[in-house]
């Protein structure tokens, strides 16, 4: 991206001539990495302190060209980047980075809308409005949800748990939780498999770690339905109150579901807020077929779908759909002078329903993705991802020195490698599959992440950017193997064939 | 930004070249846009549902061309945007995506980072290490603190009540607030001209409304340091346990600068964790003799600066300094078996120091940014907004129909219009103002918000938008003295002078 170098001006910004000369140069660079993510290792290879020391101490005094801050991006910035755009990529949750969303991303930057207000950018709030609906029947939800969108899931899941503890009718919003003899202890409920996020929520919202209790999980990490109601009575009994329990459609370790429709029973009996983390998830029930992983979640209060993880929107942007927002506006709302509008409660204004005031315009790409896609669009790339899912599940559970840890609901692998003549319960597993894992993601051609289920660590491959083709998914099975042969871990005749 | 239309592959993401041609024309509309973002209205027109009518029910079955996606953009999105990127954006606080910083959101959304670990990105986390100590120095703050970015300044405020919650050693984290005979209500200070984002957070936080108290401000709305010395006397008389006292630096009805020292000492002396929110006002300490704004701060515990109000980076980042990152992370880390790495303590992991789990790769565009302007170009354009409030505040203060309502530390200026012959307590001048601001709002040149102070209605004229010149603000005063006229509010031959 080397260019002459235009310094900005004493005042004012950049000439818009050189903006539009630098965005020519970036978007062309873009497009050649969009073309081939591969030319860069996946995980990034640096060390710590690497790019810390590349870069000077202090910022320039004076202004400098933008061709030498693009040069350094890719001379220093690059080498230290982890490419979550790479077709490699199977770590953690894979996600995109799609040209319609980065087009819908460079608008917003443009634009630099505040979505706080109506009035501060109408057509933020009711592009959000609209295209969240859009999201809600292609997900096949009833028509009593409305979308909210937050930065994160894991946002979205602390409003929920903020509406849940406002629902129980404490006055917590007023009066707080301290010093207060009048109310119980608190009680969330959500699995051994979710994501931290619940607990960070509960953590946040002060009711604290203990204030989240995990029920245990089936063979296949799912909630036990009966256990979440003994623990719910036993409770009751303690003292505790219970307010919400938060199933999830997707779990981060194995992508388990939970039995929703039996949990949403125990919930209505109880009186409790339902929450589903579908952040992952949830998108699959796009696909008709798929309906059924949101089974129930028509009883939900709240259900979190992030299209920034598997409807390739660029990060942040997760929705929230709520039955009560009555509810969760009530948790939040709070109008300053300096805030109020003309057109008072006639119209949204979306700062009313979460703990942030700023708010970008993050419809606007996921509006570009939807189009850009379309329903069948995306529904095919879902389930290429998923046939790609099976595929490499067909693989591991074909070979006798591999064993699968976890079915494969939706896109994501959960394996290790276990050598045939060593038994399941061998103490060096743990190590050997750590190395394999250090191994393969020295490649520069796979990435993936790792989870430990019941005490033992299994390898993860989750399958979900949009350029992930079969290809990447066969090299990353060669990788596996080729590095488990290294490790000596396998017979040579297996191995090589 | 018409142009033939080729829709997206059955799989995959758009043709890279796809990319390279729409990224073209997208990126010359922007260069297009920031050249005469004054031939849009600044304030948007539309009516309640105007958008919405526009936009089909339902996402589209199969894919669309992207320059049919773009033409809608121009058609339906572009007459519902109010226009943060205007010259004549004065309201609220006025912010900039500047050039550099639009290119930095191009890249990172091309990048589609999660910065969640380090090994996720390690120049992200490094880059945003390096860039808040630039920042830092810039500041003028010690090298004690310690940067974070987080999405807005709600975030960086009610991460640092937190980290203050967790510095009162009550194990909130733990075993949370509710049912707990052993703690006494909490409470938090600041002014009651703070900002609503003070409230919120204590709400979030579970500590609730009571949990804040607003101290009384002087004439000039600065915080009385006497009053919150005695407030804490009270409460703790009452069975109160205080916490802490969050000052501003630049509130956003006023700019007015809280009495940092004498609140530092008090909040010393009670043991109280010193949050400053300085998100507007602080970056005026960049400049060597407006460095006095932050006096008192190396004393604070933490403090927030937001990048994306008055330092040229787009929506959203938020820096918060802390001196204490040690307590913050102990607040919320939380790391999960599927996010253990390799790297163990030996780096920095950013998820820990907050709620959310995702990350983007903000640093990137504060980056760009700080090396495009570099030091001597941002002081350049601080004091130059700074002049321009100047001189507009000259501009009332030399009108007798027209009355200044605070003082002008920065760059933010709030009066009223108060014809010469009406009494400064007639009750007709706060509908008069609220008509005056609509009429110059509708003129579509100009965009001011409103503050009530003590019950008076006034009018905010906040410059920011690195676009605005003299001219721009020049013009705001004309329609200003215009619409009064219309109004019938003053004598036609001082209007018309």
């Amino acid at each position: 991206m080397a260019s002459d170098g235009m310094v900005a001006g004493p005042l004012g910004d950049l000439d818009p001539e050189e903006f539009r000369r630098h965005g020519h140069e970036v978007v062309d660079w873009i497009a050649g990495f969009l073309a081939a993510p591969e030319r860069y290792p996946v995980l990034a290879r640096v060390k710590p302190g690497d790019v810390r020391g590349a870069l000077p101490a202090s910022a320039p005094d004076g202004p400098e060209p933008l061709d030498r801050v693009l040069a350094d991006f890719e001379r220093v910035i690059l080498p230290g980047i982890t490419h979550w755009n790479h077709p490699g990529f199977f770590a953690y949750f894979a996600i995109s980075g799609s040209a319609p969303g980065i087009l819908g991303e460079l608008l917003c930057a443009a634009l630099n809308v505040n979505a706080m207000l109506w009035r501060t950018s109408p057509a933020a709030t009711e592009l959000e409005d609209v295209v969240l609906d859009w999201l809600r029947k292609l997900l096949g939800l009833p028509a009593g949800f409305r979308g909210v969108i937050y930065d994160t899931a894991s946002i979205s899941t602390l409003c929920a748990l903020a509406a849940a503890r406002e629902a129980a009718g404490l006055e917590v919003r007023e009066r707080g939780m301290a010093g207060r003899p009048d109310i119980p202890r608190l009680r969330v409920y959500t699995s051994e498999q979710a994501h931290s996020s619940v607990e960070k929520g509960a953590i946040v919202l002060g009711l604290g770690r203990e204030g989240v209790r995990k029920i245990p999980t089936d063979a296949e990490f799912r909630m036990d339905p009966a256990a979440l109601a003994r623990a719910i009575t036993e409770d009751r009994a303690a003292g505790w109150r219970p307010i919400a329990v938060c199933a999830t459609v997707g779990t981060t370790g194995t992508t388990s579901v939970d039995p929703v429709p039996a949990i949403a029973d125990i919930a209505a009996r109880e009186g409790l807020w339902l929450h589903v983390d579908a952040a992952y998830g949830g998108v699959a029930a796009i696909l008709p077929e798929r309906r059924e992983v949101l089974a129930g979640c028509d009883r939900a209060d709240s259900i979190v779908v992030n299209p920034h993880k598997w409807l390739f929107t660029p990060v942040d942007c997760s929705a929230l759909f709520c039955r009560r927002s009555d509810v969760l506006k009530r948790a939040f709302t709070l109008v300053p002078s300096f805030l109020q509008t003309p057109e008072g409660t006639a119209v949204e204004n979306y700062m009313d329903w979460g703990p942030q005031l700023g708010r970008r315009f993050r419809a606007l790409k996921l509006w570009m993705v939807l189009r850009a896609f379309g329903r069948s669009g995306i529904e095919a790339r879902l389930s290429e991802h998923m046939r790609l899912g099976r595929l490499f599940a067909e693989w591991v559970d074909g070979d006798p020195d591999w064993e699968r840890i976890a079915p494969v609901p939706f896109s994501t692998v959960v394996f290790r490698l276990r050598p045939r003549v060593w038994a399941s319960d061998d103490p060096r597993l743990h190590a050997l599959n750590e190395r394999l894992l250090e191994g393969v993601n020295a490649s520069g051609e796979a990435f993936l992440s790792h989870v430990v289920l019941g005490g033992r660590y299994a390898l993860r491959l989750a399958i979900g950017n949009i350029r992930t083709e079969e290809r990447h998914v066969r090299r990353a099975w060669e990788i596996l193997r080729a590095e488990a042969l290294r490790l000596g871990a396998l017979p040579v005749t297996v191995a090589g064939g």
